[in-house]
């Protein structure tokens, strides 16, 4: 790409998409447009939150004539509950996926499956937690803090360790507001508890259990699961990879990992570099193997491999869809069940791995840590057997590609900060050089995109027409999860599309050379986020509401969305949603969760549903926040 | 009551229900019969389960021209999940009453708000835990078994400590299956994580999670609930009391107790016999205060105190119709939020007491262990000081109560069963007797009839009839939760309903001096009925499934019904059900719940909502296994 003229439009992507679906026509499959379709209209009472299932008295639906249900619940009540159900769920997603990390941290051994690769982070996390460093074991401090890290799920007592990591002035405001999280596990079985029938029915104290659940994910579960992830894997650095379709070659066997616990993909990315297993796929007439990612595993094995990423969420169909994938490994999360019935229809290998995601129609494989790299051999080495199954007159592979710089967890964001710091006069390892091009206006601000696609918008438009115009407006964009992804596909992550951005970003894209998104990992990642805004509040000597950065969910699908947003805006950090949460039949309800929630946590949600006045509030709320600091 | 012609008829009961709806009408009330009445029909998508709600790309509503969700998901899929997030609420909800009785335990001491009160029961706990208890203060064994408790809900590793009371045969079974439950609270997060988007789309794989999450509950939480319960306020002896509105006293302050967790109401009741507040009440007018108990915590206060209950869930708003309360103090769980409208038409306050259980238009007083007699001490006054606020004009009093004999806890049969034992020639402590009589035909069979009331079927009408027929066929009945209170109601809890029995019942009621319906507790005490079948099946020497004996809730309506029946078939004993779980928009699930389960716990459910042939298909399925007995 040079210029602006060699990005991937959202056009081209839906052409791809279009050409794909030929393909599913000629096979007979559906796809998620067609069941889109199929389901729309939505129910109204499931829209507006005010359909309430939680005992068999009901399903009540308030209406105008029914204002009430059964047991006396008005609109607020049941909206607040199921907004509060999806943050458990959300939250459980989250942090069972760090447990499960934590289970393999603590498997992990000089010569098992999976070792210690980042043994810094490790020995600062045990500083952190009080565990013994001197004189032991590497494995021996990790299975302690593995153990530490497992009771932050279950501590009969105490709050969450993490919560230290905030600022001053968070911490203050979490015990005020008594929302400060317990054992990340209990704070779900509260929130199941107080939306069982006969319960709570006050909005607001449902409303304040979800941020205090959330901050279990996001300064609990979610921060577990990016710190443990990082010391077993690595913490991630800067790779220049490719994204989108035509990463899939027509030439190799073509492996998929979908999902989102790296513990599985890294061994299946592992398996793929074995030479003999090479070998074997070219006995089987195959140039090779080709492995590569689909939605936040793909973000995880980029981040530390540089593999490529063929696409996010509402492209996991296309991918089986192109009729040269041998076999789609998965884990946990955003899986279509829906690729079980599709891949039937080629030749395509549906493995699921995970007891947590079962899916009907696919082979299972329980993947276990102990006996882990062994069956990632034996699953790519079916992958080549199957190579010779694929059907060349089904097959038709996208070019459509972009390259990426990927890989920017606060450390190398720092690292790539202290390139640009005069070591002589000023001290390295702070954000003061971000903070200084903030404070000057060369930098207005920051946002952090994430977040899934949804039909409800078209998909991947949103995140699109957002990113351009904030990084036209000098405004810095930290990505993850499926947003990330449309950053990859459409180009921009490579260092060139600083031509899109404005003079100040484009200045600072050249001299810290990066580009003006940066990758940061998955969804689970967002906890990294968090971090970076408290670094910068804590290096700019202001409170975290009042820095000129936000977060931005412009196509979020999932309840780990809505886990996370509660949690962002816990942290102080305003969030601007694309798609509107389910509660809009309560009034009350749209109220706290757009002002009610500033007066708990000085932050709270802006909806829009059109991009283009979406990505005018972010950019007026930043203005607001640089005039409220006088800059 | 002598002889048949003295119980109460439900029709007698719709007759005071009316009279108290002219009340409503003349303060302009609503109650749940209009509500219901606003709120049929149900949405048929809702009733069936193949509604999801659970992510905001949907809700998608399963139809012959949509049979898919947009991710795929199919009727079975959605289903499954939404029946698992049923059983996830359920198990969150007992499980943290239990745990709020554990911090209550942890916060008992001498000269304290709290202490306790069975000390054999905690030591004997204290022992099966291997807690040290030679030689040391009660109150340190006390707080040692507490934080062993605590550890239940939240331990890194291992399966629930009462698993091993189960008998072998049940145990091995658990193992083989996979369903040995964890820490409780991380089988919530499981099946929270399992039904979010992308993860489990396997029927049967959720419920095989439902069931290992139940037995968190049955096996766990519900256990402890009733273990640290008894080791508190006492372990249940039986006691004559009333049961029926008319328990409310026109000339006394009346104060309700009512919700699930005993902490609250055990205090409040200790309050109304300060002499200092009684003789508060006289000089306000009334000749004494008269508390009086509601749901589940009637059950608790019940049977340890023989307090006099009010009614059952249906019955709520029926009792602050009368006009004649002063104050509704309530916990947890199955409490209108329309009480506190309700309440406003008349002088009632209504107090709301747990973080749990937030409703707007209450009185929230926030109930902690330090200061709860204080708290209890200033709550009875203000209903004393409410007393001359009572509008006569507003009160009518239905004069309709039974005597009830109440309060057989495991073992209280046992004594009972002792009484009957020739010590000279048996041992005692053992179900022997029963089992003899069983065996003899004596006595055909036990069922345990458990569960609430739901608008969905004329009101206690189910368990009055299945009741008389059970009992008119020499089928004992040990019953809990709302059904105990119709049972209570109508006067089968009075020894002289061995006129309704059948000949053999009879003479067992008359030999053992009890009433053909034991009444064991609050829903948290079905626990206890798992017990007593493992004690008679391990007396018996047969498997737990082979016994005679069966559960049935003819009218249950919560999730926390959902979770107890799971759990009730992962013990291996059938569950009849007069409600159907919404789940039979899937035909797999429909076979899952009724026969798929018999696979994997050797029990399941069978569904019918006609009393009657529910009633038959429970006689019938006792002979059967009577006749596999070859007795």
């Amino acid at each position: 790409m040079s210029r602006t003229n060699h990005f991937t439009t959202i056009e081209q992507m839906e052409a791809d998409t279009a050409k794909l679906r030929e393909t599913a026509c000629n096979v007979c499959a559906e796809t998620w447009e067609d069941r889109a379709k199929a389901q729309t209209p939505h129910c109204k009472f499931g829209e507006g939150g005010i359909c309430c299932r939680n005992c068999s008295m009901g399903p009540c639906r308030i209406t105008p004539k029914s204002p009430r249900g059964i047991c006396g619940a008005n609109a607020d009540a049941i909206a607040a509950r199921n907004y509060l159900r999806s943050i458990a769920a959300g939250t459980s997603s989250h942090s069972d996926h760090a447990r499960e990390i934590l289970h393999v941290l603590k498997s992990a051994s000089r010569d098992g499956n999976y070792q210690v690769r980042d043994e810094l982070k490790l020995i600062n996390l045990a500083k952190e937690w009080d565990v013994e460093t001197e004189g032991r074991d590497i494995y021996d401090i990790a299975h302690d803090v593995a153990d530490v890290g497992l009771l932050e799920f279950g501590k009969p007592e105490g709050t969450q360790r993490f919560l230290t990591r905030a600022t001053e002035e968070r911490q203050k405001v979490w015990k005020e507001q008594d929302i400060e999280p317990r054992a990340i596990d209990r704070e779900v079985v509260t929130a199941m508890h107080m939306t069982h029938m006969g319960n709570s029915a006050d909005a607001e104290a449902l409303v304040r259990q979800g941020l205090r659940m959330s901050l279990a994910n996001g300064w609990g579960g979610s921060m577990l699961g990016t710190e443990i992830t990082d010391i077993l894997f690595g913490t991630p650095t800067v790779w220049t990879t490719e994204g989108n379709l035509g990463v899939l070659e027509s030439d190799m066997v073509n492996i998929i990992v979908h999902g989102h616990d790296p513990a599985f993909s890294e061994m299946l990315v592992t398996a793929c570099e074995v030479r003999e297993l090479v070998d074997y796929a070219k006995t089987k007439g195959a140039k090779g193997i080709n492995v590569v990612g689909l939605c936040c595993t793909a973000n995880e094995v980029a981040m530390r491999h540089g593999v490529r990423m063929a696409g996010n969420f509402l492209q996991q169909e296309n991918v089986i869809l192109t009729g040269a994938v041998e076999m789609m490994c998965v884990d946990i999360q955003c899986i279509f069940p829906a690729l079980a019935q599709l891949s039937q229809c080629f030749h395509t290998k549906f493995i699921t791995s995970s007891p947590i995601a079962r899916i009907p129609g696919s082979t299972y494989v329980e993947f276990k840590p102990e006996t882990a790299f062994d069956q990632a051999k034996q699953l790519v080495r079916e992958a080549i057997d199957n190579f010779q199954n694929r059907d060349e007159s089904k097959v038709y592979i996208p070019p459509t590609k972009q390259t990426a710089t990927v890989g920017y967890p606060t450390e190398q964001i720092i690292k790539h900060l202290d390139n640009v710091t005069n070591s002589h006069v000023e001290i390295i390892g702070t954000y003061k050089p971000v903070i200084d091009t903030i404070r000057s206006g060369v930098l207005r601000g920051a946002v952090a995109i994430v977040g899934c696609n949804n039909p409800r918008v078209r998909p991947d438009y949103s995140h699109f027409e957002i990113m351009k115009e904030l990084i036209a407006n000098d405004i810095l964009i930290v990505a993850t999860g499926c947003a990330a992804q449309l950053a990859t596909k459409a180009g921009l992550l490579n260092k060139d599309a600083k031509y899109l951005c404005g003079a100040g970003l484009r200045r600072v894209c050249e001299l810290v050379d990066i580009p003006p998104i940066l990758h940061m990992g998955a969804c689970v990642d967002i906890s990294r986020m968090m971090l970076l805004a408290t670094g910068i509040a804590k290096d700019w000597g202001v409170d975290i509401t009042q820095i000129p950065v936000v977060g931005c969910a412009p196509e979020w699908m999932s309840e780990k969305a809505v886990s996370i947003a509660n949690y962002v805006v816990s942290t102080g950090l305003d969030v601007y949603l694309g798609i509107e949460p389910q509660v809009n039949g309560s009034d009350q309800m749209m109220e706290i969760i757009t002002q009610g929630t500033r007066k708990i946590t000085g932050a709270g949600y802006i909806i829009n549903t059109d991009p283009h006045q979406l990505v005018k509030s972010i950019i007026e709320g930043i203005e607001e926040k640089r005039a409220a600091l006088g800059i």
